[in-house]
């Protein structure tokens, strides 16, 4: 701290004004704006006056100095010191003065207006604007670290994976002004477009103006391709600067410059914030240009920065209102009327409704939800994380999505929800931007992706050069021929995951499902069976066709049967109220029973995947007998196919043998009356604890294994991940995990049990092939068509 | 297999007739009862009765060949053969005749009955009787083989954890005979009381009669004490070769014999089935005999053994009508009338209602019938396995329970259930024998256990023994003053788990507790939890003074908080038919909104334990101050307090140190009002994978770790203890799994990963506290008074 001698020589003699701002690597919503004029008091305005014979400039800047510091400083719950109040107080004096610009205010209006602002800090805080010039600069600098723990900034680099403890410092530098008159400036720039990446300086700037002006939007500012034409010099100077910093940071840089009576001053320098189509046409560009190697700009670019490339968008400018913010739990944009019926979304929406455009919103969602989704452009759910089934249908049938969004109430029966005041009514237009997980009030324009245009930009590149560098095989999920083809398309070199209850799910199969499980004895449940089979047995053929000769994971039936039937509330429900009104319906009660029979306490832990196979092991039968089936079609036909049939959900050896027996069996039986070898192979999925502790027993068994983190972190943790919502937030909050487990594999427990598992496989099997399933992986590459 | 040759010769020149029988190590239910006679047929019958002159015996013997044969050999479904069927041609016979007795039956009726069992098998089997000897004895042979795999078998070697693989061997024997006459007999003797374990030789025998005659009920026979007085020189042979025995396998035998012409023969000795109390007995007295060593007598009874010496039984010799059997989920005997709901049975019985003996009788049992299950002298439900609801609060308040009785129905509303054809109706007489989970029709008397008679006999000596081998200390579950009281008398050093939500259940405490979780804010919540504090203060003081300054090991809450609220079925029903009837009744409506907005779907990985102390950090803060206050109470009155304090599944280390954290400053406080110093400390239960995984980082914040099995086997292999039962018994069938992973611990998988937490844990903590918790321990000692 200096000295009280130094301070009063420096305000009275010297007037070396200072601004103060983070020093934080990263630009972070919620964090200190910069405290600029730092220095003047009613003393040092006298001194500054007299230095720079201009007195509005000085009273501009002692106005400027007293709003910031008071609203970074001095402003709380009580004290309402916001920069916003002190605007209201300029907007007053303007209006009395007759005039609506700033610059209208002359230097007499401005220090009537300190005056007012002094008076206003007294009578919210009780206490004098500080004179003492040692005493503002330490409340700024304190101003800087308290607002590293502000609510916006914590959020913010949670959702970065920033760490917290990295801290900010605080940058104390001397004033420029661009606020001295005409031959003055300030602005902001890039060193390349953000939106598109684009080599250009790409900016704002303003004359006669300090910082926040830029962007508080009360003057509008100029491109900064003007600043050629109003000084080349000046632009030639700011553009060589960008250029050396560029070099020397290897990176698009975000710059503030000022310009004090001619002269150019960069005020601070950071990576620049862009878009994820600019930050792969950036990444490209700077190899091009020798700055930087691929490893580097593979490194540089996050996954979800090449989602962004390929998902529909809010048109790039649009401004919209956004009425709640939940989990961006599928990226993209949607725009269309809110309904809140799956029934209903599903006769009016697209894929086989009316054809409107319809945003679905739900308390959440079910399975019995998926035709409502698949017609509609977008889904809002209240409840449920980024893996709840909204979240996960969202992404594997690329529906951009807004999950868990607590801030809004949905109310079913009025078809309406609610968010701050404002109600949303059925046929209401709403949009949802997925990617940020915004809830918009109205219609915005969307714009689709041109993918065959895309693959042939920097994005093709880049990808190829991450084919260069990448240890790892990638494969896509997918149920359907279409998923196929598309994902094959785009480079997937297999699939890894094919879910085949999903299958059981599309149009007039879920009748023939439910027919299988409410079958009173097996013959009926065959019966059943072999119409399933036909359908089955076309999809695998479609599916197999579509992959020409690459291989696909298929995983046998998971979930439990009670999830193909009607819900057991509103069974309860519907019997309850016939009962009291004296009614029945024999059909009704027969299924409340046998829902009720079939209920499970903790679904997740019940009778599903290879237990089910084992209970009733007619249905993997059948799916074993269409997988063979379908293969021995296409290779019939001149083609390749290479099934890898994965038996979920094992934990002891046990459990695979005696399904792999079984199944073994159906496929000999298969291979010999097709009369044609088929290449099929059995393994199964890691995600149970138990299966990973024993893999040395449970690899001779197995061809392959794939991880399924999903249920791992499920089990490993003892998280529902359908329920875990509610306490992951306040462990979020109160730093308990540093991630969401179910968003960001657990490292040192999930983790560390996959490497048990993966050494005892190896043990025994050297050469088992091993996968990872993912719910995320490249699944918005495959959106419906 | 000899040569036809030697079946000639033998057949006519040496008639050495031969008994085939199982060399199995055990005798085991279903396995093939001996086949006697073999050899004989149409051609040696007449070398026999040359040889011994004696036409009657010998057709008496061929008689009860063919039909010992057929019945192992050659009946089944559509050939009916057995014994029964036997029988009845007999009894036809002898009605004939008119005698009731077999031995009134002479010669030629015994040919006549010979030609009419050979008819008999003709015509069902559409063949003749075996007459070559070597076709017999192989039928024979096969037969012992055959029934190894046996049903009944099967079960019980699961049950008597007998391995499968240990095959049979078959014992061929050269034939004596019991039933040449007055000088012959059979019988079948133990070497001591099976019942009471009393060194006395008990048994009994027939005079001429063959083997089954003895057990077979047709004749009474006689007590082995009364053939000193027919015989004493071949009693005093007997009781020789009874030492001989017993010095030899060195513990109680059970010996089958055969007197031929007034000469002793043994035909197979194998080790005695007995009694609880008998094995307890008999092995304190052959270590006084010094036949055995005190570890060898301590290894030789079961745990289950030791349990049936504490609990009420069946009065022995009592006759009685199994109507069904299920799961033996709470040991002990109980009689009373069946009542089909909980809350009738909390008026009408024991504890608080109007003193009848009840039995129980429900589908499953949840939270909400824990009044009805203490009101009843026992429990009896259709579904739920060994670990189910129904069965810990069994084993847990010493309830005879048998559960997952999946042979009755239970029909709630008809209040009546129903097994093979039989109705049991509300108030009809039942009764239970939990240790083997048969279901009764009718009264029983049931004997009590006088618990100090039982301390001051062998099974105290006993227990003294096994305290001085045993390396583990043995604490007891209890949750009340009395519980623990009753479990330090006999003889537990400490209680292992208190579970502090069994106190919100009790009496008054519940509709506090409903309270507390409606809460709108967090004052009213205060509210409640203080007056929640008086009644635990109370409790845990309580707790504290009949310890005498024995530790406690003290669970803070566990549960999800919606098991404290109404089922959100039945709400729904209620509410639902309230609307139908076009009613209202708002209490109800918020009630079913509140548990709907607290509804899992997998309730065991969701909103509980410390999860719960991390959202609701209130509830374990007021449960930590009744701890410490009513520490404090004790030592104040000169006593002695160790609460150890137990923070339930953790899986992360971060949610250990945050309610730690909290809860050690709430335990300052405490300390610091009552000016005293308490001896507390904190632990953790491992029953999530990752705890385990984990622990080096666990073990620095926890004094202590108790193994919390249950939770741990439902995590690591994914089963649900609610859910599982279905898909068990499959896996038990079909020999998937070794044993009920919840019965048993499962070494390989959940065990695997309780050493790595262990390694993990003295790495860092090399003095760690090590605990397993269990729901099944030595709770039948701690019955409610």
């Amino acid at each position: 701290m200096w000295s009280r001698s130094w301070a009063r020589s420096w305000a009275t003699l010297q007037p070396l004004l200072l601004s103060v701002r983070s020093g934080a690597k990263f630009s972070m919503p919620g964090m200190m704006d910069t405290v600029l004029n730092l220095g003047l008091n009613d003393e040092t305005v006298q001194g500054l006056i007299a230095q720079s014979g201009n007195e509005r400039f000085v009273y501009d800047s002692y106005r400027r100095f007293i709003m910031m510091l008071s609203d970074v400083a001095f402003s709380n719950d009580t004290n309402k010191l916001s920069k916003h109040d002190f605007e209201h107080l300029f907007r007053d004096l303007k209006a009395e003065k007759g005039v609506t610009e700033d610059l209208d205010i002359d230097a007499a209006g401005l220090k009537e207006l300190v005056s007012r602002y002094k008076e206003y800090v007294r009578k919210q805080s009780g206490r004098d604007f500080p004179q003492e010039v040692h005493e503002q600069l330490q409340a700024s600098i304190e101003a800087v670290f308290r607002s590293w723990n502000n609510e916006r900034a914590i959020i913010y680099r949670r959702r970065e994976h920033i760490p917290d403890e990295i801290g900010t410092a605080v940058n104390v530098q001397s004033m420029v002004f661009g606020n001295m008159g005409e031959d003055c400036g300030t602005g902001v720039a890039f060193t390349r477009n953000a939106s598109t990446g684009a080599r250009e300086v790409f900016g704002e700037y303003l004359m006669n103006a300090q910082g926040e002006d830029v962007v508080a939007g009360v003057r509008t500012p100029t491109p900064i391709s003007e600043l050629a034409k109003q000084n080349q010099a000046i632009y030639d100077h700011f553009e060589d600067v960008c250029n050396i910093l560029e070099k020397h940071y290897k990176d698009m840089m975000d710059i503030e410059f000022t310009i004090e009576k001619g002269k150019l001053f960069i005020l601070q320098c950071r990576s620049g914030k862009r878009t994820g189509p600019a930050a792969v046409k950036i990444a490209v560009d700077l190899v091009n240009e020798g700055r930087i190697t691929k490893e580097a700009a593979i490194a540089r670019v996050a996954p979800e920065m090449l989602n962004q490339c390929l998902l529909p968008v809010i048109a790039p400018g649009t401004k919209y209102d956004t009425i709640a913010k939940g989990l961006p739990a599928g990226p993209g944009a949607a725009t269309g009327i809110a309904v809140f019926d799956s029934q209903r979304a599903a006769e009016m929406g697209k894929n086989g409704g009316a054809g409107q455009r319809i945003i679905l919103v739900r308390s959440d969602t079910s399975p019995d939800d998926l035709k409502g989704m698949l017609a509609s452009e977008g889904v809002l759910t209240e409840r449920g994380g980024m893996t709840s089934h909204a979240a996960l249908v969202a992404r594997g049938f690329g529906i951009p999505t807004v999950a868990g969004c607590s801030d809004i109430h949905v109310d079913d029966e009025k078809r309406q929800f609610s968010v701050n005041g404002t109600i949303i009514k059925e046929g209401d237009p709403i949009s949802l931007n997925g990617t940020l997980g915004e809830v918009i009030n109205g219609t915005v324009p969307v714009v689709e992706t041109d993918r065959q245009a895309l693959m042939a930009s920097e994005f093709g590149t880049y990808l190829g050069w991450a084919d260069e560098f990448r240890r790892l095989g990638v494969r896509t999920n997918a149920d359907t021929p279409a998923d196929t083809r598309l994902a094959i398309e785009l480079g997937a070199e297999g699939i890894g995951l094919c879910r085949t209850e999903h299958m059981f799910f599309e149009g007039d199969r879920r009748p023939v499902v439910q027919a299988m499980i409410l079958a009173e004895n097996d013959a009926d449940r065959q019966t059943q069976l072999d119409i399933l089979l036909g359908f089955q047995r076309e999809d695998f053929q479609g599916i197999f066709e579509a992959l020409q000769g690459k291989p696909a994971t298929i995983r046998l039936i998971d979930p439990p049967l009670h999830e193909f039937l009607p819900s057991r509330e509103s069974l309860i429900e519907e019997v309850a109220t016939l009962k009291a009104l004296g009614k029945s319906d024999t059909e009704k009660e027969t299924m409340l029973a046998k829902v009720e029979s079939m209920h499970e306490i903790n679904p997740m832990l019940g009778l599903r995947g290879c237990r089910l196979s084992i209970v009733f092991p007619q249905i993997v039968a059948m799916q074993t007998r269409a997988i063979l089936e379908g293969a021995a079609a296409v290779i019939k036909a001149g083609g390749e196919a290479h099934p890898e049939i994965m038996i979920p959900l094992v934990g002891h050896v046990n459990e695979l043998k005696a399904v792999r027996d079984d199944l073994e069996a159906t496929a000999k039986q298969v291979v010999e009356e097709q009369g044609i070898a088929i290449d099929y192979s059995f393994g199964t999925m890691i995600e149970i604890p138990r299966a990973a502790l024993t893999a040395d027993q449970i690899a001779p068994h197995a061809e392959f294994f794939s991880f399924g983190t999903n249920d791992l972190t499920q089990t490993v943790f003892g998280f529902s991940r359908d329920d875990s919502d509610k306490f992951l937030r306040v462990y979020q909050d109160r730093k308990i995990l540093p991630d969401d487990p179910f968003a960001s594999i657990d490292r040192e427990g999930v983790g560390s049990l996959m490497r048990v598992c993966v050494e005892k496989a190896k043990q025994v099997r050297p050469n088992i092939k091993l996968a990872h399933t993912s719910a995320a992986s490249i699944l918005p590459l495959i959106s419906l068509p």
